[in-house]
């Protein structure tokens, strides 16, 4: 007899993210001991048609056509958000002033205004025990988890140098259809938004320091692309010869300065051929530094120079005492991307049974937004410094 | 709707190999589309409290005590043994007389005898349309698979040299106490059989050529550990101060001639410190060489030496044109060691639905079982070479 | 008998880049096939004791203590400038008009207005048939050559992103003494100009591109620091408990554009904890990329992504077609980091021998110059955009 | 003025290993503080045009076309064996009677017997203060002497494992010619004398243990071969159509015990397509673990298993306090495959110097010799296991 309280969930979306979430809420349970228990009550998607598939599939019990029913049932505990960014504050609001716990993709919104609202929203929530976390399934990684250890721990000693690249290639064949991430009033921006806000939100999280200006320039390569069909998904369909404008950046690359007196590179493009998802972040301290690439993301590369021979070495982060890892398999038998959602909404649960405040926050992510704002306004003005 | 066929499936054991297996068979829905519908049956153990929270948590629908009950139930088509390898023998034999189709975790037996009377039991099944396999998980790493159609498709030419080796590093500590997989009469053997299996079927499947005959050593480094409380397990938790015999090997070391002209270097062992999980092959042919590393199991590395300026490159096997890696994610965002046991789950239900015999066959588990014999006898006869 | 026409050297400096240019000039003649012959003819420092011993044992046949003697005499036909950037222009442009041909150490000078004065003085000694050439080792990488060679190709297609980075951790240590380096009179600038003009110099020369514009920032992390006895090299010793300002740059930081449409991300600092000479780049371009890390610089990371399952091949740019490296061992024999300015001196042999201009030349020197200029002036007006 | 001894060197054979041992002669007294001065006296060679090219090109200031005068020269006290293994014997052996130190080419002979008779006059020769050493260069790497370093100091507690592979892939086109390396009355054996004998001396070196018996198979893939023009060095050139046995192994592996406890497995090809020259030597101790491989010849990788989250680290042997380093640049800049040769004529004219006998002596080459012979007549036997 399972006792523990049952928490319906009702997510908004089953794109790429969607699907990927489902994975995470099926198979939580199986792996980490839960105060309470996830269910998957209800899918939702505008063509009632592909949300039933796509429940039948992912395992969700039912399927709304209008995310408002999502935030309305009484079923339903907590919202998952995984649609593009434009839908992003209206949907967290409602349902966050609805009573309802909410995880929501990243970057938070497609604008500061529609951050702080969020953020505002969250807070009033936060007052009637209603939880808000944003999604940056990076932190979850255990290396990555590790490495934020380290540097809390002081075996870094003084943070002075932060280097963070996500670098990807899926754009760079010109006849890579214009699909919603390429489009502005969908996606809110590029590379930046998409993927430059998991290395801003990584780097802050493993240092503890914020940044608080940039110099930044962005460009987009390839201005015009043909129209696609389908614009949900990272893969799209073109249908005609016809094209339409890249509204968004392809590369935006940024250097700052963190409060803590760390100096910052930042690049995150769409255009570094051969580079398929390589989330890379190091960090150099007074004592030690961290190296990370999500490419091969069980390793963890730490240099203690306190002890003689210093060198980076290679931790496979798949030990008992590994953060999220001792619920897995025996050392060595390495974790899959999947498994960082499945660790952000096992801390998501854990942080609701327990009343605490998830982190990273609606706060963090309206944060993350300034921080992609500062960088776009500082690109438009010839790199101009810009606080933050 | 869902109008496919449902197949009920029971498993007998439900400790690491269990608990991984479970996680396959709830996923392998959700990520791929298959003729047919597994149905999380039963859960075998000899603890009725223990198997039925094992059954709670990871997803079985109801518990039984004797495995020889999920033999019989009519509502189980496939029996999926994750036992220690004592029992592989008696139960799969019958499970297949009484026409479920089995899944059966390697090494297939602890001996040839047992193995040879299982390959009968499969080949009477078969001609019923009773299926059966031996559950070489790592042939489903997609990078694996990747070498395996490199090599058939000719791209490495002749094959010259196959090194092997499988490094683990558990036991070093001379009070890692005595667990199941140290005692011969439950494990068979020790490094050979547990982790000398994988790398022989390994090179085995990705030459496709077979081992003709070896010359080896094995060595037990630590003769006496703590008795374990438990042996069920990976990790085990000594009791007393009393101590009980290693009997089985901890490394084992062997070369040989494959069939098709090629070289081969194996080497077993819990003894490498550092190594978790590093089963490592790298293949040379005369136009190209392969290499791969379980600890960074989303690479495999191609040398074709047919371009100018050769060399190893890494190719992260995530592109939607490799081996089962389309139905995951975007490319790059990598799996993890589960995933290999979704694939093999995928595959054998394919093979139930299609008729059709699933690979590796129980007769490729006996084979790779006369090698471990025969790696044991050359031991045991000063190296002598030993043929097959 | 050697008929080769003799060209006598006169090398000023003697501390460690004169120890390493000593190497090439010693060894050049026993690797390659030169049309002259250079004679180790004089070696110019202030000490007349330090230099006749540094001559003696770096074979140097005789000993100026003023290097206008170098300038001078008959028997010297090339003047090999070795010494602190304060006086590179002052000897350079001495010895041009005096008819030697001159191999400058980098950067070309501590300043734009010097480095102008040098490259005019080389344009009228070029008129004259003399040569003169900046000593920017790293272009004579086999590894990196053979990057340049495919770029030249077009393997890469359009270059759209470099992303170079010099890491260094000598004076992490604040006890580290305030060094020749540390000291903007002698050096000029701190990592900028050290390893920073290195950087700058190897993502022009690789893409064929040169930089347009930079946005900067620099830091001084360490104060001020001991005073050391001796300033003339990489090591010094600390005399008395007296400290002294760093009056240059730990670390720099910029981003830029390049004139065929490349973004560039550049960092160069002495605080990278755990690096110790990782002069690091990474070229995309439309059709495939490159990576190069020089703490293994024997390897080219090589991705064309024009093949079917692209990835980066490591090339061990040590065979006979490869350049330079068919001069010396069998492949995989790897060079080392003296043997880089084996090549420069090669090439400079050559150039003087057979009347050509040598590059990089001091107009590539000069625009190295203008762009560390241009960080510099960005960096202190708070990152602003800074033509070029 | 320079008041150390003079030593007169006299090298025999000025192929490959001539060239590279010229190189170590020429540049080893600008770089080491040595008691002796070495002056590269004479070169020996059967053609005297060739030979007097090649003096001239490495700096030797004489010719002598037989080996003999070499020998009895008043003013030669080293004599250098360079020539193919068929040679070693009868020179060594009468230079060593002739009181000359003896430096000689690994392996030291092509049998057992003519091994023995070095040895003999070796000791010979030690009484009367004439030093003998074989010149297995890659003890010499940096990183290899601190792996020596590290095992010596007990940091890998009890060794456990020994795996040693040197894969090159020069042979593997059929077309590549039957040069002098491929014919057994000239090089005594193939791939194992020639490559196989270094990590065996590499693997009794850092272990600090001997191989006590082995198991052995050896392979020749391509039985015959054009005849090559010029059969002295790696690089050959077919005259005609004809061909020519070879008669030495192409691959040779082994298994095999040392004196200490440690299990050892041993591979030497020249069939390892796209390996060029990787020397590997991983040891596993009971506290630690070391790896090492040429192509990346300034790193070794330790992990140290007694300090929390193990792993290799990438320790760069570039340090001053590394064996040999401190010598040359600072930390990170690499050395080469040539300076190996530099560190041999170092060690070897100390110990002349110091009237200390070198290492490794004639009698580690014997030691060698057996363990070369050994493989072979296990080879020749089945694989049958064959003491030592």
């Amino acid at each position: 007899m399972d006792n523990r309280p049952a928490l319906g969930v009702g997510m908004v979306g089953y794109a790429f993210m969607g699907r990927v979430h489902s994975q995470a809420w099926r198979g939580v349970s199986a792996i980490f001991d839960l105060p309470v228990r996830p269910v998957m009550t209800a899918l939702g998607g505008r063509s009632a048609e592909k949300a039933a598939a796509a429940a039948a599939r992912l395992g969700w019990a039912s399927v709304e056509t209008d995310w408002r029913r999502i935030v309305e049932r009484d079923d339903i505990a907590i919202v998952d958000i995984c649609t593009p960014g434009d839908s992003h504050a209206e949907i967290a609001i409602a349902a966050l002033d609805a009573g309802k716990h909410v995880l929501c993709e990243k970057p938070l919104a497609n604008t500061v205004a529609e951050a702080e609202a969020m953020a505002e929203a969250a807070r009033r929530a936060a007052a009637k025990g209603v939880r808000a976390m944003v999604a940056f399934n990076y932190r979850r990684v255990p290396a990555v988890a590790l490495a934020r250890r380290y540097v809390a721990e002081g075996r870094l000693g003084e943070i002075r140098h932060v280097r963070a690249q996500y670098l990807q290639d899926w754009i760079v064949d010109p006849e890579f259809p214009l699909v919603w991430r390429l489009q502005k009033e969908k996606a809110g921006s590029g590379a930046l938004g998409d993927i430059g806000a998991h290395i801003i939100d990584l780097a802050q999280y493993i240092t503890g320091q914020r940044l608080t200006g940039v110099s930044a320039l962005t460009e987009t390569f390839i201005k015009e692309r043909p129209l696609a069909e389908e614009s949900s998904g990272l893969a799209g369909e073109s249908r005609t010869g016809a094209k339409g404008p890249v509204t968004v950046d392809d590369a935006a690359l940024f250097i700052g300065r963190f409060d803590g007196g760390a100096l910052g590179s930042f690049e995150a493009t769409r255009f570094a051929t051969g580079r398929k998802n390589a989330l890379r972040i190091e960090v150099n301290g007074s004592l030690g530094s961290l190296a990370f690439d999500f490419e091969a993301m069980n390793e963890l590369w730490f240099c203690d120079a306190t002890e003689p021979d210093a060198g980076f070495r290679r931790i496979l982060a798949t030990e008992p005492h590994h953060p999220y890892a001792g619920a897995w398999w025996p050392p060595g038998h390495g974790l899959g991307y999947e498994h960082t959602f499945v660790h952000e909404v096992k801390d998501f649960l854990e942080a609701i049974a327990t009343g605490t405040d998830p982190s990273p926050s609606f706060e963090d992510g309206l944060q993350v937004q300034r921080v992609l704002a500062a960088v776009e306004e500082s690109a438009a003005n010839g790199s101009r410094w810009t606080d933050l």
